[in-house]
């Protein structure tokens, strides 16, 4: 897998736009989105499931910057959000983990939503370490999701 | 005054957040809008008034990034715009000649914007030339700021 910010092939064919690292956190300061869900569900032993996601919505005239957040970052997907919006969407743990976490670490967004990237992040340290699955663990990650600025409707 | 993007007293003084370029053309793609405005006026010999501005939008907890941008535009102002929203706004004619045009010339949106751009900046360079003054010009822009995109309330 590449580098976070390194040519992928498709930039290399010339079929997506070329990002720098500064854009990108200017971007998303304005565009981007932290946000942990938590959902019941029976077959998790806690009886609940813990979400965390990154995501930027656009409206669909600008799908082309939606796929080269996929490119720059190496992970994610592009899908419809609502209406005429798409949203570039990592949900997986690890992509989070090892490409949007270190981006941002080195990177740090100058809005007030670097203080919900620190939350998105103590909840991603948890779960790796399988506190999201213990009660006390649990009851924290609710109480840190409780107080992330809630991402506007675009 | 200095060059756009030169560290000014209130940067070098440490109270004001040192942006660098990548970083607000991202977020001037995701935030900024590019708006020109015609209102009736009696007081003008065409009986319109052109009014192009360049403006962003945050929440007030991000005041501290609007007067960053001033700062870094070395122009314009931030004042309330609607309940709990501020906007750094640019409206004289000679600052957005000489500070926000040349900017987004050297560094290009990378977001549609980048059309409402281009379309603004036809618009003032007609304004330069007092074309905003003739029946015929005033036509020209006001179709060309009838194709321009809303910028949207947030």
């Amino acid at each position: 897998m590449p580098m976070v910010g390194e040519p992928s092939e498709t930039l290399r064919s010339g079929l997506v736009v070329k990002l720098d690292p500064g854009w990108v956190t200017g971007f998303v300061d304005g565009e981007g989105c932290f946000h942990v869900g938590i959902n019941v569900h029976a077959d998790m032993t806690s009886g609940y499931q813990v979400l965390p996601e990154f995501t930027v919505v656009q409206h669909e005239r600008d799908a082309q910057l939606l796929h080269a957040l996929k490119a720059f970052f190496g992970c994610g997907v592009v899908r419809t959000n609502h209406g005429d919006r798409l949203a570039y969407r990592v949900r997986s743990q690890q992509h989070l983990l090892e490409r949007i976490l270190p981006f941002f670490e080195k990177h740090p967004l100058r809005s007030k939503k670097h203080i919900d990237f620190l939350k998105f992040r103590e909840v991603l340290l948890m779960m790796q370490k399988g506190e999201h699955l213990k009660g006390g663990g649990l009851e924290r990650i609710r109480e840190i999701a409780s107080k992330m600025n809630r991402c506007q409707p675009r």
